[in-house]
Formats: structure tokens, C-alpha cells, sequence
């Protein structure tokens, strides 16, 4: 039969990631386009060892149906430390347990947007969140992103000019793709901003703990006394994203309608992995983990910094120095055909990176930039990928 | 601030059953208002043998992120599985790991309505189902379930009178709340005039092996070559529902889409449940595992009976006898007021059931009936709640 696809979904195109995916899958192609955590990372050894303790102790608990908000011992620790560690959370938030940091990006639109309302981004921002507000019909308005995060300028007119706009998107810390962290000055611009236009603002934080120099800044949630911030967090990147699990800092009035609506979509978040998390937190010293992700992190991001000083920079090429994250973004020279430039990498020279215009609010407007990861390969992939980058660069960069 | 929902979720009232809940949780009453499995049927000791095998072999594959598919083994193994038991599956059809069958409902929705398109539906229906239908913005038709399920009479005034219907939602076997089992003469009349109005048809199974009386009945999707039926089945009611693994049959041009509609709200179903599940169903007897569920169930459905003949049919309530499934669908004399009733049953005699307007696709209609669930209460429970039940019930039904 002939199908008839919603409007929403019939405008959505799938990822450009996946379609890069599908070279990446070629074992003669080296990846440098994925967005994974190192496998290093994973302490698998006490995840084994949660899971043989819950199916001994608790299997039953393990194995039912629960309830939708999440289990209640991770909630309730977890709205203790993010207090206690970033003074995030006020007596009119709560805190929802959700399948992945992704399913607060979709929740959050679906209870604050009608369709044809819109969402305003940074551009450029992460596809996935992009295309989660896009699948519920709305519309997306992006403000460039500068070297200190969001521009305020451009945010203001955008709010100004933009009608029906529900709520600006943003990721303040290492953002993806960018890389770009905002300064305390912006966030709080960015905050009295949302009050002066009434708008809200999620905050999506999955790399806020990965940071390998400098300090960290304040969340925009801890300054949030309206209930205006929505804070998505997520293990993902610091326990380990198969077992899809994130937590959204929200207020109350909003958890309520997002729970209606999490019931529709997957009842609730699969109890063992939340039963799994909650252990690893309060059973091990997660500190002392998060302190490991970023030694073997801040490991990775050094030999990138010089693998492409020494290869990739002198063809031309510029990137945003890492202090954060998973991602380099990287700037070729104006005259140089970015999508052709990617598709040739791959297709020819065997290194996959994500073209610059797939992060974009605009999906048809241009970009001469792209993106790499340095988390996902071994060091010796990461040295290879990057060395034939150079190469191709070189001869094709004039 | 004061917030601003979207119309969808603005309308969307929780649901009855989580208000049942709250007093259900109240440890000195009885809750005949779930729909869990028993504890007793989950094999936790094989569940907890996998998880210790993965850990040990493939700790890296369970933990990092995944494909949005579902993890391909299992994905081939249930088409093979579905091909060969229940005919079910054609060349154009492809499999869809979701995250639990709540979301093949969300999903279908998602990428086959626009706001304002209807969805017909059996009336009394799944309220989870209707709920995550009414979280898109689609409104409900009801067709009233007659003993042999749904009035094709009634589906088709319903066809022919209401607009931009995309499609029919039917739950064939043991449905729930009814327990009803659609006639194979029905079926075949059911996809017929899903042909002749060129709608779709979502077919949900989550209770088609929980079969305690009488043969199987080819479902819809056995017959289907149109490319018509998206097939819902689920690990929940036979594996265990904490996983939150589905799986949808269904062609493979709307699976692309349900594919973009799902990266966006969890990026992937959990892969290390998805791995428990395959290797649940391929190293350890599936069948024999279905078999000793029908055994459990069917005895519980025994007692269940027994004990509503003595005690509560001579009030004057009848029910739907079982032939699957969990659930019992009991029906009031005209003359008295269920909403009263059940709310006078949990508040005043600690016994928790759904009153049957939960199921309505329209929500302000009216009903005399109500549900209760016989799976998840111990056999002492379940005989102290409906003897509860009919106690209050001699006094209270003149």
C-alpha cells in the first residue's frame, strides 16, 4: 500500500551521522564520526558485580513493572548531590528518571510546544536534540554560536523577532558539537534573557563532568529561583550509555505533565539499569571514577591536540582547542567544499568525520566546518584517522 | 512563573488507574487494579546466569551505545520466530526492537498522524495505549467490543463517518480490560474493511501466549499482504516487564520512519536487556517457559473464578470468563453507580479495582463495569480481595 506519513516525520530527514554510519561501518574505514564514550571507560568489572548482588538480593524488584518517575533511591540521591555538588534543585523542582538524556529533549517539547511553535538553539547544536523537537512538529531558530558560548546579541533579536517561542535549548558545557563552553557572564545573560522574554530553557549537560582543563563554571540551573530551567543530565558518559539512563532537575508542575507523557512512550525506564546506577553511585566512589574518565580522557584529547597540530593544521585547517567533552570542531578554509571535502575522506581516503551542516537549525544553510571524535578510537586508530586526514587535506587543500 | 503546556498534554488527564494506585499502595488494601505479571513468573535464576555470562564475554557490547533497530541477533531471530510460528512477516516486513510495547504504540502514532487525525479504537480499550495515542494530539473513535470482539458493524459506521482516519487499534487477544478474544470471522472482516477505507491497522499482543482455554487464532498480521499491520508484541508478560524490550513486525517503509521517530526519544531500546532477551529465547526452552507461564496463570484464573462464583456473583455482578490474558472484566447491575462503587471498595473495604470509564475512548462517557487483575496478587491475596469485594458488595447492591 501507499503510505501517508505524518507532517512532523515526513519533513525529518534522516541523520547525515547515519548516512556517514554506513561508510563507518566499512572495517577499512577509520571512524572518527561517532559520539561514543571510550570503551575503556566502562568499569564493567562492578557492573558485574551490581548485577550479580541485585539478581541475588532483589531479582523480583529488578524484573517488575515500577513506576514511571523512576526508582525512588536514585531519585532521592540524586537530587541530594546535584544540590549539595551544584547547588541545582529548589524546593519546586523534583527529579524524573528518563530512558537516556535524549528523552527529556523529546518530553520537553512535547509538554511545552504545539506545533509550529518554536525552539531557539545554538547553532550549531546536537542533531539528535535538533531532530527530537523537530519529530514533535517544532520549529527551530538558530543563534551563532561565538568562542564563549551562545552570542547574547543574537539571542536577544532572536527572541525579539521569533513568535511563539517555548523554550531556548542549550548546552553550555563542551557543547556538541562545537566544543565551545559559555562563560558565567553569558549564562547569566542568557538566564535574564529567558526572564525578560518569559521563555524557558533547557539545559542539556551530558559532558558537564568531563572537563580536563581549566575550572568548572556554574550550571545555568543553579542561579534558576523562577522554576524557568529545565537540567538534563545523563549517565551515559560517565557510567555507560547501553544502559540508557539519564535524570532531568525539573520543576514539579513540569515533571507532572512530563510523566503523563513518558507513561505513553515507555512506561518507565528499565528498572535494572536505574537499580544498576543508583549502586554504582552510592556503592563505589563515583568520584574517583569520574576522576579516571578524565585522566584517560584528557589523555586522548592531548594526542589529538598534537596528532592534528602536526598533520592537519598546516593544510589549512583550524580547530577549536579542547577543554571538554567528546568533540573537536574543525574549520576549513573558505574556498574548500566542505560536503565534498567529508564525502571524499571517506568514500576515498577512509576516514569518516561529520559534515558541519548536519548540526544546523537551518538544515538547507552552509558550513565549512566538521566535526571529529577522539573518545571512540583506540590511540592508534586516532593517530592513523588523523594522518590520512592530513594527507588528504594536503594534496587537496590548495 | 506560571507555565504553559501544549494542547495535547494540557487535555491528557492522568490516568485513573494512578489515582487507584495511590490508595492501592496503602499496604492494608488489596490491589485486584494492577497489571503486572506475577513475581512467581519471572525466570530470575536464568535471567541472572545471562547477565553473568554477558558481563563475563561481552562486557563492552552490552554497555556501549547501540544501533536504534535493536541489537540485530535478536531482531533476525524473531523474524525467523514469528515467520515460522505464526506466519507472520512478508518481504517487506522488518523488525523494530522498542522499548517496550507502550512504544510501538507512541511510535505508530507519531509517524502516521497529524494532529486532529483519529484513531479508532475498541471501546473499552488499553488506557496506556489511548493516552500515548491522545500525547500526539489524535482523537479517539470508539467501537464498542461485543463477546467476540470488536462490532464490525460499528467499525465500519465508524470508517465511513470519521474523518482522516489513519488507523484501527486492536488488542485481538484476551484484550485488555474486556479479556475478550476476537472471532477469526472477525479478523478476517477487520483487515477487509481496513482495505476497502485504506486505513492501517495496529495490532497489540502483549497476552497472545497466555492462552489458558480453547486453540490460537491466526492474528491480523498472519493475513497481511498489504503491508497494512504494524504487529505490537512484547518480552513484558513473558520474559519480564522491568526490561522494557518490545518489538514491532511491520513494513519496512514506516519502520524507517518509526527509526527517526525513536532516535529522538531514547536513541535505543537498552542493549544489555535486549541481549538477556535473545539469549533467553535462544539458549534456554522458550516454549517450555511459555508453558509453565499457562500453567501459573491458568491456575490463578481457576481460583479467580471460583472464588468471584461464591462470593461475588450472587451479588449480581457478572464477569467475562477467562480464556487468557490478566485481566477480568466485571459487569455492575444498571442500577448502581460504579465510580462509586469501586471508589467506596478501596476507600472503605481496602479493595482496589479500575473503574471501567479508564478504558473509554471517550473520556466523559459512562460505564458499569470495572477491571480487576488476577496475576498479580498472591493466591491469599486474591482471595481475600474478592471475597473483600463481595462482602461489600452483598451490602451494598440492592
Amino acid at each position: 500500500m501507499e503510505y501517508r506519513f505524518s507532517k512532523r516525520i515526513e519533513n525529518l530527514k534522516p541523520s547525515a551521522i547515519r548516512e556517514i554510519f554506513k561508510y563507518a561501518s566499512d572495517p577499512s574505514v577509520v571512524s572518527l564520526s561517532a559520539g561514543n564514550p571510550s570503551p575503556d571507560a566502562f568499569a564493567s568489572d562492578k557492573i558485574a558485580e551490581i548485577c550479580a548482588n541485585l539478581f541475588a538480593n532483589r531479582p523480583k524488584d529488578a524484573l517488575q513493572y515500577s513506576i514511571t518517575e523512576g526508582y525512588t533511591p536514585l531519585r532521592e540521591h540524586m537530587l541530594g548531590y546535584m544540590k549539595q555538588k551544584h547547588n541545582i534543585g529548589r524546593a519546586f523542582d523534583d527529579i524524573l528518571i528518563t530512558s537516556g538524556g535524549q528523552q527529556i529533549m523529546e518530553l520537553s517539547a512535547k509538554v511545552l510546544c504545539d506545533e509550529g511553535d518554536y525552539v531557539i538553539c545554538e547553532n550549531p547544536s546536537f542533531i539528535g536534540s535538533l531532530n527530537s523537537f523537530r519529530s514533535i512538529g517544532v520549529k527551530l531558530k538558530g543563534v551563532d554560536v561565538e568562542p564563549d558560548g551562545i552570542s547574547v546579541c543574537g539571542l536577544e533579536t532572536a527572541l525579539k523577532e521569533t513568535p511563539n517561542v517555548r523554550f531556548i535549548y542549550t548546552i553550555p558545557n563542551f557543547q556538541n558539537p562545537s566544543g565551545v563552553t559559555m562563560s558565567l557572564e553569558k549564562r547569566k545573560a542568557v538566564y535574564e534573557l529567558a526572564q525578560k522574554y518569559n521563555v524557558m530553557i533547557i539545559e542539556d549537560n551530558p559532558y558537564g563532568d568531563l572537563r580536563y582543563k581549566g575550572d568548572d563554571i556554574p550550571n545555568i540551573k543553579s542561579f534558576d529561583e523562577d522554576g524557568r530551567v529545565i537540567y538534563g543530565g545523563s549517565f551515559s558518559k560517565v557510567i555507560a550509555p547501553g544502559l540508557r539512563v539519564g535524570y532531568t532537575v525539573v520543576p514539579q508542575q513540569v515533571m507532572k505533565k512530563m510523566v503523563v507523557a513518558k507513561q505513553g512512550e515507555d512506561v518507565h525506564t528499565n528498572i535494572l539499569a536505574q537499580m544498576i546506577c543508583f549502586d554504582f553511585i552510592t556503592k563505589y566512589d563515583f568520584e574517583e571514577n569520574l576522576a579516571n574518565l578524565r585522566r584517560l580522557y584528557s589523555k586522548k584529547a592531548e594526542l589529538a591536540e598534537r596528532l592534528l597540530d602536526e598533520y592537519v593544521v598546516p593544510c589549512g585547517i583550524t580547530y577549536n582547542h579542547i577543554s571538554g567533552g567528546l568533540f573537536i570542531w574543525c574549520r576549513l578554509p573558505e574556498n574548500v567544499d566542505m560536503l565534498k571535502f567529508c564525502s571524499l575522506a571517506v568514500r576515498e581516503h577512509k576516514v569518516a568525520v561529520v559534515p558541519g551542516t548536519a548540526f544546523l537549525a537551518d538544515e538547507n544553510g552552509s558550513s565549512n566546518c566538521f566535526r571529529i571524535n577522539f573518545t571512540t578510537p583506540s590511540d592508534e586508530k586516532l593517530e592513523e584517522g588523523i594522518k590520512r586526514l592530513g594527507a588528504f587535506a594536503s594534496g587537496y587543500i590548495k
